[in-house]
């Protein structure tokens, strides 16, 4: 996939992996009313699918991440967000589950997203995608496994906006979801982190290249605006413990302050390289989609304001993990679903697990994280009569 | 003072409020190399001095405080940021004290600062302005007490960036300070605090309108880059518990999504009018140089990395301050500043105040606090021999 450098309409249909049209003769209805077709839903599998299809893990992608995530990335060249996860011998172990990955509803890996075509028009989007919605991106991977024949998932996992995406396949398919592994992630997202995500927003907005939306029309791109959104991000990824760690105040390449607003601190170096990189493989609308989506998750509502309600008489098997370091969603936001799950004696267990990373710990090689989840996965694959690989 | 409704040059030679020249016959060093002068410091005074000039309170403000810590803000018509501390009967009691505030060198309320005119061209310096630092800041506040003819402050006292002034007053002139008051603050800007500034600057430095810093000559104004850095950082000024009781997930003025990009959320619409009012009063670029003067603060880094060494032998009386629910400015960091006082004998007193309102709990009527402190500054007047007002 030499070549790929920047992620672009031309570079999306080269992606490698699998992709298949949905809502051609019947569009899908969304949340907002709008109902959606065609569309495309892009995807990544690893192992192979049993004869009874009783084997499959389906994982939920993060905001920033996608299908690739034990691939080489096909644009950026790095290692798959979770290749230390998925593959032969590992906790999603592919000589035994069928793992995929579906890129998210109003994302820019190749499923349909704001920088996509209009059917309509021919043109891309923009800001005439419709909002899309947490319990949407799931009824588009609720397609998939349909065409794929899947009639239970044996596994939905996933980490933050994925955590928030196992949950709402618990809630809303009970009966298509044998366990639900719900990682560093909120029922509801929380006040704080809408407001980081709307500094992100007004970031990209303010950016003038953003042109209202319709910039991939005018040929411009809102890079720095969509650098500052990433900049912002990801500080609320890592704790201050990591940052002070993996940078206190080190000086960047120079031995004395340059009194200047040139990067002195490693630290500003480190979040200029994320910002600039970032650029490269995303699109600026999809941020906008994505971010709202996750504002507006809020499971309880859907529920009656009783988050308990949206999984009373589950069949489900639930782990909900925590990291402890982690504050953009802290142990506290997994306590409540924990608590709702307990509160209508459904089969959950729940693990913090000691880790300063912050957020990020769930992409990081934590070896407690990794056993527990191997561990609760090998137990649920004994209830489910999988045979051993 | 109607119609100030925006800073500018022509509104800052109107404020109200005394100002001095120094640096006329001989400029004032700076860390960076630099001699600054001519240049002007603006200040505010409340109560009256003394005939002995011993009951003189400096207060140092913080990144986008000003002098005007007890008035009607000049610009925003709002009651001043310590209106509640400052006054007849308040804790820095202006019927015995004489409390005065300077605005800080790099400001941008009439202290010199980027957005004046650089005597050498006439035009307004820009990013021709010196990179200056929290000392340099101190040594223009020294200025000012010489010219005040006041040989010893009473106290000198401040929150966040004005608690780093407090601790360099101290440790670069012990001599001149009877008692020292550092709120919510560190001795040293930590990796995670320079993170956000940084996005802050990237902010305002991606907007076109910043012109390179150039704005002003060129009749242009980055105020779309400055909301987005106040946005940010205003996120980090609150606890996550205060914005969930403050917004939770309440909407703004409607009764359900509206699956779009407007402020859905009370939170977004609250964090954009943080923003764009806060344009009004600020300069971009005086935002730039006073967040790199925080960052570059590092107290202990000017005493051979030992921060003890900064107060060995320090005749000042301190007290320490901290919030429970600051983030910013955690407790942590006051411990710090404690732990290298006690380590020197030094005479100091440490109060964690229990309020969850975040980092400006400083700035709200958090009595525990209130109380305290006016405690503390009776005993010291007690000790300075100050009579009774």
């Amino acid at each position: 996939m030499a070549g790929l450098t920047r992620n672009s309409p031309e570079v999306r249909a080269r992606l490698p992996g699998e992709r298949v049209v949905f809502g051609r003769s019947q569009p899908m209805p969304l949340d907002c009313g709008v109902a959606l077709g065609p569309f495309t839903v892009a995807y990544r599998t690893y192992g192979r699918l049993n004869p009874d299809k009783s084997n499959a893990i389906l994982v939920c992608h993060a905001l920033t991440g996608d299908q690739f995530m034990a691939d080489t990335h096909p644009i950026t060249g790095k290692s798959g967000w979770w290749s230390n996860m998925v593959g032969p011998g590992l906790p999603l172990d592919t000589d035994r589950y069928f793992v995929f990955c579906a890129n998210v509803l109003g994302g820019c890996m190749g499923t349909t997203g704001p920088s996509d075509p209009d059917p309509a028009t021919g043109k891309p989007y923009g800001l005439n995608f419709p909002v899309v919605t947490i319990a949407d991106m799931v009824r588009a991977q609720k397609l998939l496994i349909d065409h794929l024949g899947i009639d239970k998932l044996f596994c939905v996992i996933g980490g933050s906006m994925g955590g928030m995406q196992v949950l709402q396949w618990a809630a809303t398919y009970p009966e298509r979801v044998f366990a639900a592994v719900p990682i560093a992630c909120a029922a509801r997202h929380s006040a704080q982190n809408i407001a980081f995500h709307e500094v992100g927003r007004q970031a990209i907005m303010a950016d003038p290249e953003w042109c209202g939306g319709d910039y991939l029309t005018q040929g411009r791109n809102p890079s720095r605006g969509l650098s500052v959104a990433r900049m912002a991000a990801h500080i609320t990824y890592l704790s201050e413990a990591a940052l002070h760690r993996k940078f206190g105040r080190s000086l960047q390449d120079r031995s004395q302050l340059t009194y200047g607003f040139e990067a002195d601190f490693q630290v500003e170096s480190y979040l200029r390289h994320q910002g600039s990189t970032f650029v490269d493989r995303f699109d600026a609308n999809a941020y906008l989609y994505i971010t709202r989506a996750m504002d507006y998750f809020d499971l309880a509502a859907e529920h009656g304001g009783i988050l308990a309600n949206a999984f009373r008489g589950t069949p489900v098997r639930f782990c909900a993990v925590s990291f402890t370091g982690d504050w953009l969603f802290p142990t506290r936001e997994s306590r409540l679903i924990v608590n709702a799950l307990n509160a209508v004696a459904a089969n959950v267990s729940f693990v913090e697990i000691e880790s300063d990373a912050g957020h990020d710990a769930f992409l990081l090689d934590v070896p407690e994280f990794y056993r527990m989840l191997g561990g609760f996965l090998s137990g649920c694959a004994e209830h489910r009569g999988l045979d051993r690989g």
